[in-house]
């Protein structure tokens, strides 16, 4: 049994960070504002137990009641939960795979045996994937959308099919959701309304950026909802100055959505910049892009990650098949995309 | 099944709250700084994974070495990840009765079958405890030491004879350690040197006026932190500012050592009086009494409970044997003490 494996958080603030899904951008000036506000004297008691203030404005956000959302201490906190709620002791838990590699090390930690189901070579889920999920009487599936790494999205329709003839739970995962192209009208939390066994985890660390403070939380039905919050959640999951810091964020709507609009303009640049290099992706709605290497190019996948990397550029390297001749590369700023772009220039050309 | 029972957290900040055992004193002044010279922007990436400055400032106070600290999201998270990490499904879990009440919510979430061994009438465990949990077969065994609701101090040789004869893991449970006599010389950390079965919990909530943070640790051999650190524990569990206030606090031990000296002054003044007034508790090295409420008094406990209330002043009430009958009161500042002696003159005589 192995843990997760971390992404190289660097030192040094040289280096340019493309490898860990952050927002290149930093969080709304209003969370500095709540950082400025804050009295350290409040620390002193324990803090309101369920973020109830947080939970208000998410569901409001989403159109759901308060009793449909908890807060976690990030979005791995929210996978935690689902497994210790949902999964009974020697149940089997379901992904597609390649996937988030932590889904495996908590169903290992939680004694769950893991079924994986194949994608199809470009990214979708199998016709044949509630099929076979049922067959496996997986208790939990998540199905992480847009799919990482390769940043495809699968529609809410799929997803509702789906949820219909799972026998089991169906967690959604939008890790890197706020990225989806709006004008494709994707809204899972439609779902809410007809599907009870439908959880979908969301988390502040990309959207809202906001990786350093530790905010995911899940939607679902209250029967889902409440066993977690009531009972297996840690009674204080979430810290006071996370919850201000939080809801300060959260309540930015207007900056955390520029922030997006930015990041897909720059991903659809650096997309096209990639593939003039050879380096061709699939269409990615999240904030990162998974470029395959060409066969015949003068460096293979693991060559040009480490090339990048004594040129200060950090991106992402999978070791494992079907991942080992591909990069996941993060979008970052503007001028970020565009030294990576000119490194592997000088390195492809 | 139930979860645990919060203690009331009012919203008015007239109430004086001698219920949830918080240290009446703000954090240290080098909080508010560091709170100052934060920058939001840090918290756009993901925070150190292993919280490593505040384990080695925790190491070096305790004498121990870095891998033997693991940094949780307050004392709560501490004791889930023992469970975790240390009782497989079915087996069970021995604590003494009464105890911290979340010891048994968290063993039913594990799915652990809890061994309670009542304790003496003055609140000392009995001399069979070990037997009578080895008997069990207990793959962990928790001991609050201060004990709580009572206070009363088992000393570490008793702890180095249980942990001697234990066949499971000992966990000592010191939420309220700090506020020991010193004059008593309780260094339990020395038992870590010749006995592998031994955890110690440690939290930032009471010592460092730190309960809105959740900050807690775990000390122990290597063996027996690694497995939580590199696979139980969520990858990030402490977020990045609470890793830098956490620091400041634990740097300041001249200030925090101030408040536990000031706890304990007016711990024994409070014990004085309470007794003059027939409420006669415990000798205690925590930062509560647990008073015992004449039969004959105007009122009973739950009375006292509810009177107080009203005078708007909170203390604990439990409702269940053999606490009936007592009231847990946290020692407040010497204003709060003051007045919670006038409110129950006024109701006693």
């Amino acid at each position: 049994m192995s843990g997760y494996t971390w992404g190289e958080q660097p030192e040094d603030t040289r280096t340019i960070k493309l490898n860990t899904n952050e927002n290149p951008y930093p969080p709304s000036s209003r969370v500095q504002d709540a950082l400025r506000n804050l009295d350290s004297t409040s620390l002193r008691t324990y803090p309101q137990p369920t973020a109830d203030q947080l939970r208000d404005a998410i569901a409001h956000h989403h159109g759901t009641r308060r009793e449909q959302v908890v807060v976690t201490n990030g979005g791995d906190e929210a996978l935690r939960l689902a497994f210790t709620t949902y999964v009974e002791p020697g149940k089997s838990f379901a992904m597609a795979s390649p996937s988030y590699s932590l889904y495996p090390v908590l169903a290992n930690i939680h004694d769950a045996p893991v079924v994986e189901v194949g994608l199809t070579p470009d990214w979708h889920l199998p016709r044949d994937f509630t099929d076979k999920v049922n067959a496996a009487g997986a208790q939990l599936t998540c199905v992480v959308n847009p799919h990482a790494p390769s940043g495809t999205l699968t529609s809410t329709e799929v997803l509702a099919d789906i949820a219909d003839n799972l026998t089991g739970l169906l967690l959604i995962d939008e890790a890197y959701a706020d990225f989806i192209d709006p004008t494709l009208q994707y809204n899972s939390a439609e779902l809410l309304k007809h599907h009870h066994n439908v959880l979908i985890l969301r988390t502040f660390s990309k959207g809202y950026s906001l990786a350093g403070l530790r905010l995911g939380y899940l939607l679902g039905d209250q029967s889902l909802i409440d066993p977690i919050v009531a009972k297996t959640r840690d009674s204080y999951n979430i810290n006071h100055i996370s919850q201000i810091l939080g809801l300060a964020a959260f309540k930015d709507q207007d900056y955390a959505q520029q922030t997006w609009h930015q990041v897909r303009q720059d991903r659809a640049t650096l997309r096209a910049d990639l593939a003039e290099l050879g380096l061709e992706s699939p269409v990615s709605d999240a904030n990162f892009l998974l470029v395959q290497v060409p066969p015949d190019a003068h460096k293979n996948a693991a060559q040009l990650y480490e090339h990048l990397k004594t040129e200060g550029i950090l991106v992402r390297y999978f070791s494992t098949p079907p991942l080992t001749d591909k990069l996941r590369i993060t979008i970052g700023t503007h001028e970020q995309n565009q030294r990576l772009i000119l490194a592997l220039k000088q390195v492809l050309k």
